[in-house]
């Protein structure tokens, strides 16, 4: 049975309802396919938008940070994480149909402070997981001194929604016969060759990077 | 004369100060060079952030979206606009080190309404021509309905920052002889073969997949 998320007044869609993706696994995979989240905070200004590295395990999503940085401001705050996978640029016969293909999954929730020693042990080894398989396994873990100085928080993954638009344009009837090309341009997100840090330099290990994302 | 943001409360930084940049043209740089960004606002019930495309002209940055969309909520609402360019895996010798190379651009201001219609076509030429130069002219126009139905914020770019970070891991001395590879594996977005929408498909403009964003 296919599990889905009870919607509330924010997560509710108000048009454009056959893009809205209501399932766990649907939003799940976004988190999981997006390399980082933008989190929403309302800061004593006006809101505040800020990009960070997210991983998932199971229903809580995790985020990291020093414990001097803005994240100690939306300790036990309502946030918002929002990931976005880009997919294409829909490119329509009239400039009013162009439009992006994309992913995008937003989770509301407050953050609540990974205070447990295993549990945040394994919020940040799922960190270093997603930006390298392996990773956890193979670099220097936390020390005591590292491990008080990074703040991690949860959210609890049950107030979210997720949004996908694919395929081509949707031009109008009358604009078909335009001599206007029209189609999807695929955006992938790639990994580059890397670069090496010290010399001699360590060797890479197999699916040290192996994709993670899905972008 | 290099021309500078004036430092407010939420714009000033607290800590690594060297990954700041309050520069008028590295601020606008960022902004031009990221496909999407994601505008954090306050709802009735918490923060929210959503992605949409967005485009600047000097110190104008603009959004649109549908009038039936969410984006009529943040009228004459403080609003905050990120846009975020990942660049780079930075894989230490320790977990603590691991970061990602990037380049974020943080704008906050009120969206003001765009109902001036001269401002409001330059708006809806500049966010086409962010997805593909010269689009704004070889696609169809909008007609008066369409123009009607889509809503152009503006923001003023005049609370602003960006935070960027280049180069290597930042490993402890003690750590520099442990058995692991470091270093960063570079990030792109890149566009891929264009698929043709419609039989039989028209040519593709030259110039028209020229790399508009740094990613």
């Amino acid at each position: 049975m296919t599990e889905h998320f009870n919607p509330t007044a924010r997560t509710r869609p108000n048009r454009l309802r056959d893009r809205v993706r209501d399932e766990v696994a649907a939003v799940h995979a976004i988190l999981d396919g997006g390399p980082i989240c933008h989190v929403g905070f309302a800061g004593p200004d006006g809101p505040s938008v800020l990009p960070t590295l997210h991983a998932r395990i199971d229903d809580q999503l995790y985020l990291h940070g020093s414990t001097g940085s803005w994240m100690r401001r939306v300790e036990n705050a309502p946030i918002c994480v929002t990931v976005t996978c880009l997919d294409g640029l829909v490119l329509a016969r009239s400039t009013f149909h162009h439009s992006m293909n994309y992913r995008c999954a937003v989770v509301f929730g407050t953050a609540r402070t990974v205070t447990d020693t295993d549990e945040k042990l394994a919020a940040l080894d799922a960190l270093v997981e997603r930006v390298s398989p392996g990773r956890s396994a193979e670099a220097r873990g936390p020390n005591p001194r590292e491990l008080a100085a990074t703040l991690v928080l949860a959210v609890t993954i049950d107030e979210a929604t997720a949004k996908i638009r694919t395929g081509g344009p949707n031009d109008d009837d009358e604009d078909m016969s335009l001599d206007v090309w029209a189609g999807v341009v695929p955006v992938r997100t790639v990994l580059g060759e890397p670069e090496p840090d010290g010399t001699p330099p360590r060797a890479l290990p197999d699916g040290a990077l192996a994709p993670v994302w899905t972008t």
